[in-house]
């Protein structure tokens, strides 16, 4: 029995290699040379798969998505339904993730944008210190990859909040949820940190009404998906000023068009979903373990809850 | 007796306001308003401070340099013979500095300088992903400000060395000390951070030999003096490509001429000499507690000592 690998062309061999340095008896299929249909037991994909085309496999007992979010596969037509879909959780994917959210914190934070501009004009003026302990940072989301990122941000003394859809403690973390602490969090966020997986209830959270909730000078970093975020409403509050700076990995679609405002704002950073990426050595022996699993017939790690939506 | 007080003229009274707070009955006198010479008892000042000034003062007992460096008191004149000098150890001091230094490890470890290129020229393309693991950070100096930044960087998971005059040990940091020392450091350091105390033996340290024994492609990051760099010689090893891009927050002179190259080169980030600033009402307690010592015949904190330099 084989596994259908279906990735970018640039990392198709590198996850090949990855699978078989963990179990060198795999027999990997590089798409779209599958061979025989029938003889294909487990899919690893991407965004890019189809999955229409995965009901052709008739014997298929798993697939692995191949990164943390999976609202691709919300989409219709979604994956062939009955078959078990596992999403990846590793820890360097999260500590990516949480390096990126920190480097953006502390270019916020430590007025990098100011200083770049008086780099371009030759000022030499010093701004007035932050004070790490009064900077709040906000995070939306706090699961793996929010969880992780609000402990090291933490550790470093920021005061860290947390919303969540349902309730969640988390040591050192003020924590809110559901439509009203969303509110409450953004009236005391000077950062604010999108982690969310997207769903239908948090496809354009971030828009005219909630960045306006924001205190004025906040700042916003987008690592989630980009239709967390209204483009237009978020554009709005940078000109008028009410929002000080973003940082987005993410956006809709994917790439951002060449003609997109973003590209050249001068409060943006544009980020080509680079956040964190995927290593395959790193991430391989989850996937090996999900497919022992699948063929002994024993409970899956890391399954998608299509009810929850990630 | 009276408290002299001399810093720049923005932060003059915040330091008053800081000192008072921490005891009210100290009489303070903003320079150059200082009445009667024989009042004053204690100097508490920074580098524009004329040293030969503080010679007029009959019964001082002690100087406070406020800042952690203290490079300035070692010129001559230097302060008056036999009077105590002490700098600050400050916790929000190093803070913000272990802050500074890591928003720029996290800039070039991310390839940031590359993604800004990228957003300028409008490009969408994803880099290599970098493994946080192999990027070893090799840090000059070990002290209060060096060795807090080492133990961030290492919980980062980081590989992090350190480079000290003498024989140094430091929980999960490999060590090197002396001049060997520094160039088996350097043949393996991908991001050199320079935090050292400026003395005769540790002035142009950072120099054409020394930038060349670096991989192809490191970076520097100087939050020290810049008298620990040969200007000349970063230019000409970022020119070359040798080194792929500096953080720089100091500079001989300061502030940085404004025809200076490191204002427009495309690889450098210059800072007006604000990687940390100290912060009155965090800094006030030590200076407070140094005067009553002072007064009482009690042991000092903080001390200077002229013969290490720092």
């Amino acid at each position: 029995m084989a596994i259908l690998l279906s990735t970018k062309a640039a990392t198709m061999e590198d996850w090949r290699d990855a699978l078989l340095a963990v179990d060198p008896s795999l027999d990997i299929r590089l798409f779209p040379d599958v061979g025989d249909p029938a003889g294909i037991e487990a899919a690893v994909c991407w965004t890019q798969h189809d999955m229409a085309e995965l009901r052709r496999y008739p014997n298929l007992k798993l697939i692995v998505s191949m990164g943390a979010g999976v609202d691709h596969l919300l989409r219709p037509p979604g994956p062939p339904p009955g078959i078990p879909v596992a999403r990846l959780k590793d820890a360097r994917l999260t500590q990516g993730m949480a390096e990126w959210v920190l480097l953006n914190v502390l270019r916020f934070h430590r007025q990098d944008l100011e200083y770049r501009e008086q780099q371009a004009a030759r000022v030499w003026n010093e701004l007035p210190a932050p004070d790490t302990h009064k900077r709040r940072v906000g995070i939306l989301g706090l699961g793996e990859l929010g969880g992780a990122t609000a402990r090291i941000l933490r550790a470093l003394e920021f005061p860290v909040m947390g919303w969540t859809r349902s309730p969640r403690s988390l040591d050192g973390i003020e924590t809110f949820h559901g439509a009203d602490g969303l509110d409450a969090m953004l009236a005391k966020t000077d950062i604010l940190v999108c982690l969310l997986p997207l769903t239908p209830d948090t496809r354009g959270v971030i828009n005219a009404r909630t960045l306006a909730l924001l205190p004025k000078g906040a700042f916003l970093i987008n690592a989630a998906r980009g239709g967390h975020v209204v483009a237009e409403d978020l554009l709005a509050a940078l000109d008028s000023g009410h929002v000080a700076g973003a940082a987005l990995d993410v956006f809709e679609p994917e790439p951002l068009p060449a003609d997109h405002r973003f590209w050249t704002h001068p409060k943006v950073l544009v980020w080509p979903h680079a956040a964190s990426i995927t290593i395959p050595s790193s991430a391989a022996p989850q996937v090996v373990e999900n497919l022992q699993r699948a063929r002994e017939g024993r409970p899956l790690i890391n399954l998608v809850d299509f009810t929850a939506g990630y």
